[in-house]
């Protein structure tokens, strides 16, 4: 798989509002896998979680993560970032989710009494499909 | 993480076909997601994958998946199963690939020279969400 950077296609889809998988690794080492929002600025990948998420405590445990984004067209295309997570903090004022929620619904996150924690992840590696061909070609 | 079986709303869901992203261990146990097609036929759920891909060799060495099924509705509905690949054979004749391309697709799958395999997955636990909520609730 290849190291960073990205390519600017890949680049390029990955800042739009995909629909999107986590996993990350449950205490025995077996995967757990569960739907995500994310925002990805070039650089880190970031992601939500409500205090109560199961998938939070597995990240500060091992911060091992890898997500994978699908695009539309019959998610014909799809991208994945593999990585961990390199800071992992409360999300004081819902400001994070609130780009998040805009990012992907056009509004802020409605319920404004979560207790929410942020984790950014750093890729190391990514890979690209389109189709049963890696993209870029 | 409840066992199974699972509830007949998730059953439902997940013999619809769904965008996916199935989970698999590294060699270091970090975790590896890619798209991926399936079928769910109640007990197991078939995944297929041409001889040159990564997580066949990851599938082989450590079992442990996990897979997320994303609804439609802005993926609104989605539903993991976590559990382990209990059977990995060839698709000889590409009955498996063809299988999972008409459910997908509607129609065979279109390389017939390809090289596959495909691995049914054991589910041990599950989960699902509505928004932000557990589903069923």
């Amino acid at each position: 798989m290849p190291a960073l950077p990205l390519p600017v296609e890949v680049d390029a889809f990955l800042r739009q509002p995909n629909p999107a998988v986590v996993a990350s690794l449950r205490r025995d080492g077996s995967p757990h896998t569960a739907a995500t929002w994310y925002l990805w600025d070039g650089e880190r990948a970031l992601l939500n979680m409500d205090e109560s998420r199961l998938r939070l405590r597995f990240m500060r445990r091992d911060p091992r993560v890898a997500l994978t984004a699908l695009g539309d067209d019959e998610w014909y295309r799809h991208a994945s970032l593999l990585g961990r997570v390199d800071e992992l903090v409360e999300d004081e004022g819902l400001h994070d989710i609130d780009r998040l929620a805009r990012h992907y619904t056009g509004s802020a996150f409605s319920n404004r009494r979560a207790s929410r924690f942020s984790a950014w992840v750093k890729p190391e590696f990514w890979h690209a499909w389109e189709g049963a061909h890696p993209w870029p070609r």
